[in-house]
């Protein structure tokens, strides 16, 4: 077998065997193909495309390539949870422990935000004390007594995804569904979930902007788990405008907080009822989505789901005052109130804008590696669908100078679309589809 | 400027502007773009194609990439020759000095056979003594002394179109139409040639199968050549079966030499009247099709056209006694007589069977930089269309042994089909298209 015929075959919009797509991961792993074959590979396969029998084969190939983490020790069923990146997505910081005082541990490994979307651990970190980086014992150890466990990756999982990734990114090949698709799974299988919820964002504020593509993506994920024996529920969910009201590390953890204690946004509270849900109802914690929405409710109207997330927060060496002492979050220096510019209906808030705007004040990063500030970001007040008169109050940015917050407000601003008319909020939730 | 955003650019089937055509190809000569991102921009350009004006300033940007000859001394108007490569082609050896003797110098880069296609510096160096490494200073001396100079490549010509052809071949990047035209005019550009006659082979022996490929292929370089201010024509002429009767180094020599002794095979002595005959059209050496021939036939009948070989060769260094005694040549130690193994017509004769035939008795090379054996090859006694009686000489195996003869009989055999009816030879040319 010769990269380069596998390459041809691609090429030629011939699908590629088992064998040849195993043959192509493991020379890719042990560097034996060379990257200009991997490049030329990966754009055949983002032009032509594959089909879900091969995406299903280069999934399990790849995680084939490093080690495999086994959970069957934590629980009988352990579910994961992934989202394909949003602006305001602090969804794991509540979900995760709404669904473990349920009865359904968590142990997830999360990523670091890269763009406009953030990432988890950036996050976390703003809780003092907290600390991401965990060896595989720890994490077990962790899960094991406080039922939840988030971490950075903490074992080799699919060297071959990292490969192939890194070599996308600066090829112009990352857009392609079944390398998508096949990089998310690969890495969820081989970090030991045994079912999870996948939420595909769509919209202006996420990476498949078109809700086809997202649809696309999200069915061909759903394919990959019934193929290689895994439940996958995959939620198409909404990102033109945030999700929630904050954006930016610490913001979103307080965000988080407030709504485990049953004080959080709307849109965003009925987003983890609706993610927390499909995962008890994939470990069978739940009869049906309504007596799964129920059982979180409760979760966090007893106090249960807060006490859980301290505990979690305690497990991985985190200051669990946090909850009641906001002072102890990384604060930003100046806190810039916008009001509406004018009176009317908000249309239109572009999630893209607001997060490369964060991004701009120093919470995100645009390079792999580059530091983030942990204090600044952006507090809505309102969002698509709300009345304001001109002059009440519109957004805050939190910012570490006021020349940044001038800059950030001009920014956001143009960001709004506004309407004398009332209008419906977009929706939350496209799609959920149950593998 | 990113190169990543020329290869995004691309895939998205859009076409790309000149400076980014030229930024690319200045950062692959610099080896400042990286062979992965050359690699992907390669398949997205075979997978979506470029247009005319991309294709011409990409075959610009790769002259623009290293040395380029000034033939201006040499003639007011010099007229190159390319052939895209078939079995039995001997052209150039016979064509080169009838055009010269007719008044048209010519001073032609060579290249070296690969696969089941010969290389005119291979065939030229079964004569002894010729010399096809020569410096650019003798290489326009012997042109100026002789009229005729073929060596192989003096300068740095086109170092971008080498770079890039060496990742298109082990990438799956070669069969693409602008690529390949951009590869074959870049090097005639570079190489001083202000106006060029195309041989575009297409059939079994040929790299272009089909008429319809052969003919785009065709018509992307006239239109490069109108683009780029180089008067371009291109002849599309058949390759079903191989070129006159020799295949094989000296054996193909001796063919030319037979033909520019007025003996050569019908269908060769044809091809080199109507290829000539376009170079001297070109050149103005020619009022239409009809007097260029009556020029090149009557070189041929006069001897000035043998003369000039002879004066060539000498100034190259070579015995030029080979137009008189052919055992100056390298001769094969065995010659296998193959009848005809039925009465009937020969209806089909398989171009690339015969060579892959002639490289597997070591006319040719498998690899690059592979030896070759100069003596050995095939000559044919007939011809589609001729009709023989069974035990009639058909073929004759020079090889070096007698299980290489009895292996090429065997698989020489099976490249004919028989018929009982007559029927008419495939065309020797398909059309002409002059730019």
């Amino acid at each position: 077998m010769r990269a380069v015929d596998i390459i041809a075959k691609k090429r030629d919009r011939q699908a590629l065997t088992t064998e040849e797509i195993e043959f192509f991961i493991q020379g890719l792993t042990r560097d034996e193909v060379p990257d200009y074959q991997v490049a030329a590979w990966a754009m055949a396969v983002l032009l032509n495309g594959m089909d879900p029998r091969e995406t299903a084969d280069l999934t399990m190939a790849m995680v084939r390539s490093g080690q495999t983490l086994n959970l069957d020790a934590v629980a009988p069923i352990v579910v994961d949870k992934h989202s394909t990146g949003g602006v305001g997505d602090k969804t794991t910081l509540a979900v995760v422990p709404m669904v473990a005082a349920a009865g359904l541990p968590v142990a997830k490994m999360s990523g670091r935000g890269l763009g406009f979307s953030g990432g988890t651990l950036d996050k976390l970190e703003s809780i003092p004390g907290y600390d991401v980086s965990l060896d595989i014992d720890r994490f077990l150890d962790v899960v094991r007594r406080a039922g939840v466990v988030v971490a950075g990756q903490t074992a080799d999982l699919a060297p071959a995804d990292g490969r192939l990734y890194a070599l996308r990114d600066v090829t112009a090949t990352v857009p392609s569904i079944p390398l998508i698709a096949s990089s998310i799974m690969s890495k969820k299988i081989a970090s030991g979930a045994h079912a999870m919820v996948l939420d595909v964002k769509v919209g202006r504020g996420a990476f498949m902007t078109t809700l086809e593509d997202a649809r696309e993506l999200a069915l061909r994920m759903v394919d990959i788990g019934q193929r290689v024996g895994r439940r996958v529920t995959a939620v198409l969910s909404g990102m033109d405008q945030p999700l929630g009201l904050a954006v930016g590390n610490a913001l979103e953890v307080m965000e988080a907080i407030h709504t485990l204690q049953g004080k959080g946004p709307a849109d965003f509270y009925e987003h983890c009822l609706l993610i927390g849900g499909e995962m008890l109802l994939l470990a069978g914690l739940a009869e049906d989505p309504e007596a799964a929405r129920t059982t979180l409710a409760d979760a966090v109207a007893s106090g249960a789901a807060l006490e859980r997330f301290r505990a979690w927060i305690v497990a991985q060496g985190g200051d669990p005052r946090v909850t009641e002492d906001e002072g102890l979050f990384p604060r930003a220096l100046v806190v810039h109130e916008v009001p509406a510019p004018r009176s009317g209906v908000i249309a239109a808030l572009d999630a893209r804008e607001v997060g490369e705007t964060s991004v701009m004040l120093g919470a995100g990063r645009a390079r792999k590696g580059d530091p983030v500030d942990l204090a600044v970001g952006i507090v809505l007040h309102a969002k698509i669908g709300d009345r304001l008169a001109a002059g009440q109050p519109l957004l805050a940015i939190h910012a570490q100078n006021a020349d940044d917050a001038r800059a950030a407000a001009e920014r956001l601003l143009a960001a709004y679309r506004w309407s004398d008319a009332d209008l419906e909020p977009p929706p939350l939730v496209y799609d959920v589809l149950r593998g």
